[in-house]
């Protein structure tokens, strides 16, 4: 069979719980999370959406979001070449190929391969730890994928920018202490926050995440959602995140179809 | 009896349920309202804190929070001189006026009246309208009280800055969806956002205020507290907004007491 061909030894062949889509993960180097998962479910496709993925690591986020809308077209980054190639054979595994592609490259280089304003929309799981932070991974793959190792968070957003159409919409999980530094960031590169929603572990602990909307020049007006409560209070999951993982494509955006 | 000397007849005499504390109210002008006792909760005193209040209107931040902490003082400006003077016959009513000063002037004129870097801690619940919105209040105190007719906020923001000293903290409650609008304000002047609190009518409503503390030229980094819920979801007030009302000082900061 395809899968068995394309897994590789010391890779995993996960089931993604939706429309059957499974992606291989190394569980010794890195595998996606839930803030992908968040992510892939905060965002809001239009019909026939170009989208980019910089930073796609297992390719998690276009497998998840081309299952919501079904004439959308992924174009996805990942600079760690054996990252890539694993995203790749995840892509083949599913049939996925005329829909996304994955380029082993550095999204700085993004612009020039994709072309400058090419993008409708961007999404974007930045590593969440500044360059020289304390905190350090297991691996140096996922040191790569976790902390600001070779690019900075402003020239990643920089990236997410030049790609982006007038009116494009780039959507990014981040920590949530971090919060100001990345609108500084999307701000310095005319990207507007306007959909903010917090993510708390529990209704009674401070969010810790925070999953945001941008769009390409347009004006300051924030709108926030209610917060995003994972667990209740004795543990078990909450209702609405059974739900995002029951349907963990991403949502469509019925206000506009065109 | 002093209160009755001292109450209008178009004045009404409220208990605050806190000490004993009670407050001058106009009903048919303008009353405190729920986003004044949060602010008073919110806000840290410490020992001996010089604490100015910018538009204070019936004086009732500096009354709540002068239950917290007996070594405070506080400098409240509201250029409405009825109101003003309402706010100082409250402050007689409960034998406070070595401890609270109401000026009957424009909070911009603080700085002068105060002097540049003279406060501990300053505490503001501005108007939340924008110059020119759709919104308008019923009387003209009302719409003073909440629309920028007067100045801006960017002026409020700066005076806040003027007289607070080096580290000093300044105290806002404001509308969610001009946070960042706030922000922008607040770090012109090196007021950088440090604690941050969002407020949800229910949790499974969007924030519809914020509550922030910003301190003079502090390094970035903000931390968030839990969303603070007023209603449960059959609409009952939650356990936490009663202990709010039940002790509604400001809280006081126990890390530093200096």
């Amino acid at each position: 069979m395809l899968e068995h061909a394309l897994r590789r030894d010391d890779e995993r062949l996960d089931d993604l719980q939706n429309n059957g889509l499974r992606i291989l993960q190394k569980p010794d180097a890195f595998c996606f999370g839930m803030d992908a998962v968040l992510l892939a479910h905060f965002a809001r496709l239009r019909k026939r959406d170009q989208v980019a993925d910089l930073g796609t690591g297992t390719g998690i986020l276009p497998l998840l979001m081309s299952q919501a809308e079904p004439t959308t077209v992924f174009h996805a980054f990942e600079w760690q070449e054996n990252m890539a190639d694993m995203a790749r054979r995840s892509v083949a595994i599913n049939g996925l190929e005329t829909r996304i592609q994955i380029h082993g490259d550095d999204l700085r280089r993004a612009p020039q391969i994709l072309g400058y304003e090419s993008m409708d929309a961007v999404v974007c799981n930045p590593p969440y730890g500044k360059l020289g932070s304390v905190l350090t991974s297991r691996t140096s793959a996922q040191q790569l994928a976790r902390q600001e190792t070779s690019c900075t968070l402003s020239e990643i957003v920089q990236a997410c920018a030049a790609i982006l159409r007038n009116q494009g919409r780039l959507w990014m999980v981040f920590p949530a202490p971090r919060m100001l530094e990345l609108f500084d960031s999307l701000r310095a590169c005319k990207l507007e926050p306007k959909r903010l929603r917090m993510v708390c572990a529990k209704a009674s602990k401070a969010p810790y995440l925070i999953l945001i909307e941008a769009v390409k020049n347009a004006k300051p007006m924030l709108l926030w959602l209610p917060p995003l409560i994972v667990y209740q209070e004795d543990g078990a999951e909450t209702a609405e995140l059974l739900s995002i993982y029951g349907n963990n494509g991403a949502d469509v955006d019925h206000t506009k179809n065109d």
